[in-house]
């Protein structure tokens, strides 16, 4: 092999590293392997894949487990992934409440904080609150900050990705353009990753609850209305982080309406502005109920209010008007539906099936499924935790937990 | 190395048409290269790559050219993709219209034929005619039949990309579940590809007009109206083949109009009932002018008639609201606007964009161009070539072009 080629040395090293991410791929994904698998299943040489193999081993991502009861012959030994080499700090926050983890490497939530807070106080206030809450929870873990392999929060506004920047969110006041990565380069020395929350969301649900399916859509009913695209078993974040705003479509003006009505985001017409929970409260205020905001209209739905079950199933057709657009253009598999107003009842599915199977082309509709999310509010913590370990455990991430 | 052990042999025998596969594509995307090129570029060793180089050289894909200018020394000998060694038959099939070709493997158009069709008519007439232009392609050529690596056909309707079978289209009479390749196989021996038109269109535009842009809409306004997807650089299909479906989009009933046209697909209110050709030939006549078809749409607005100047931009206006709808969704950066009517001026492209930048989120705007497409009537041949020659040349299919 000549090495002073520098092409060819060059190509070797990113093989090697290429051959490590692929074996702890493996490992990751749940594979309890003896020596000769990961041979076999790498397709590595012996030598080779036993040196990526040890090189895990000593990083201390792969550890020896019990021996494998071998059909004849002595038993051999067995090795899987470390899920506790390390923790993942993990935090969705909403518009009005955060969810806090501290999870294992395996994404297994060992501790949670659930807590109200206010996204509109600005960056400063709701990022001191996590830190805050990443703190307790590695107290109550016995981790120190050393042990954090990674960070991941999503939060209800457009984010870019790759720098983990939020980028002109309509509800987000203050945020716009901030750093959230840096603001935790100071205690913590370890990747961080940033997403919009519907697309932690609709990766969650779609790794845990339609792994098989290529195209989905998570669409959330809460406070607001969002959604998340799965293509090709990927999050479609589009050009700039703004891709499933399906909550500012603006409609045109449904039967029953005599005006557009105004939007949080400063406009009319939109979506949210006629379904969202905010529309409901707002509807049923006017209806002369005592109803503040979202929780207060799940108060009365749970207490069979018949006037907010009516805008319930209303604010299900509406949405359906939206979905329906976007299974024409999106073509999906699987609309899986989450946020507080889906975790209700039927109702605003069944506004939602009503119209998109009166509206879309047969086509688009007869191998379609619109569900209940499965994952529920937990589905933006499990997303996250994936996206987080796929980042940490990266082609060109790993070579910095094994080291030189 | 073990040739005992299946699983390594298995991988050696992928890994190999692995490599075969990369180098060609190197000659394929049009590099010219010395053996000591290859060698750098592939990262493989120098015998394994000189392997594999002479293996497509046996096959005729790759060949020599004339010599480098080398600075200094002996010049070394450059090869090069041998874009005659076989030929590609191509059918961009529309409405009423198809035009076929005879193109080089590099996707030049060698000799075309232009001619109407009806699609309506169903698989055997157009096929049949489809048929007789491929021979009369490959007599002009001077080509045979076995010269024919491949075959690609786009219609206007959804297709079963994987079986290129055409899947529930709205307006291809007779069509559903034909079997496109099947009726190719008695007289070829080769891959045949079948695409929706409107896909075939956005790759071509995509790889030509716009190869860096990771997220694309290519919007086709002829005799209906449809769009194409590309997501992440590539076409992006849905569940049934039927992404992108904006034509058949419905409306609520925008101003001016008192109930919601008949769509040729016997629903009502679809996008293209307003802001098609046809609808627009429809209009015309109520306005009593002489007009039947697209066509003659074409010649008003040429000639200069205020009437039909006034229509094409409110159909503009009308594309804008579902356009909105999808920058919204798919959030691209770039919606390339083709088919006849975008061929005529700008009064379509100034409709669509008034409105999308009065409804769209300004995110989803802010770095969104809308432009006429660059290749128009060539885009879907361009767009079929590609596909078909990622098809011949995939790692699936080459080792049948360079023998055992």
């Amino acid at each position: 092999m000549p090495t002073d080629d520098r092409g060819t040395a060059a190509h070797l090293s990113r093989s090697g590293v290429s051959d490590l991410f692929h074996i702890a791929t493996m490992f990751r994904t749940g594979a309890t392997l003896t020596r000769a698998d990961v041979v076999r299943r790498s397709g590595l040489s012996r030598s080779t894949a036993n040196q990526r193999l040890d090189a895990l081993i000593s990083a201390g991502l792969v550890i020896g487990t019990e021996s494998g009861s071998s059909t004849g012959g002595r038993p051999a030994n067995l090795y899987a992934f470390n899920r506790s080499r390390g923790v993942l700090l993990l935090a969705d926050i909403g518009a009005t409440a955060m969810r806090a983890a501290l999870c294992d490497l395996g994404g297994e939530v060992l501790s949670e904080i659930d807590q109200d807070t206010d996204i509109s106080s600005g960056p400063d206030a709701v990022l001191t609150q996590v830190s805050a809450n990443f703190a307790e929870l590695l107290t109550r873990g016995g981790r120190n900050r050393s042990d954090v392999l990674g960070i991941g929060l999503d939060v209800p506004g457009p984010v870019d990705f790759a720098t983990g920047r939020v980028i002109s969110p309509p509800i987000m006041t203050g945020w716009d353009r901030f750093d959230i990565p840096g603001w935790f380069a100071t205690d913590f020395d370890c990747s961080v990753v940033v997403e919009k929350d519907v697309n932690a969301m609709a990766v969650g649900e779609h790794r845990f609850s339609f792994p098989e399916v290529a195209h989905m859509i998570m669409l959330k009913v809460g406070t607001g209305v969002g959604s998340g695209l799965i293509a090709s078993g990927r999050v479609h974040r589009g050009a700039d982080g703004a891709a499933g705003d399906i909550g500012h479509i603006r409609l045109a003006l449904p039967e029953g309406w005599d005006e557009e009505p105004l939007c949080r985001c400063g406009n009319y017409g939109c979506v949210e502005a006629y379904a969202g929970g905010w529309a409901m409260a707002r509807d049923l205020r006017f209806a002369g109920k005592d109803v503040q905001n979202v929780n207060d209209v799940l108060h009365c739905l749970r207490s069979g209010d018949t006037t907010a079950q009516q805008l319930l199933r209303r604010s299900g057709r509406i949405l359906g008007l939206a979905v329906a657009d976007a299974v024409s253009l999106f073509n999906p598999s699987v609309v899986a539906v989450c946020g507080q107003l889906a975790d209700t009842d039927e109702l605003l599915l069944a506004g939602i099936r009503e119209i998109v199977y009166q509206r879309s082309l047969p086509l688009a509709t007869r191998n379609l499924q619109i569900v209940r999310s499965q994952l529920g509010p937990r589905a933006g913590l499990l997303g996250l935790s994936l996206l987080l370990s796929a980042e940490i455990f990266s082609i060109q991430r790993i070579g910095a937990l094994t080291g030189p």
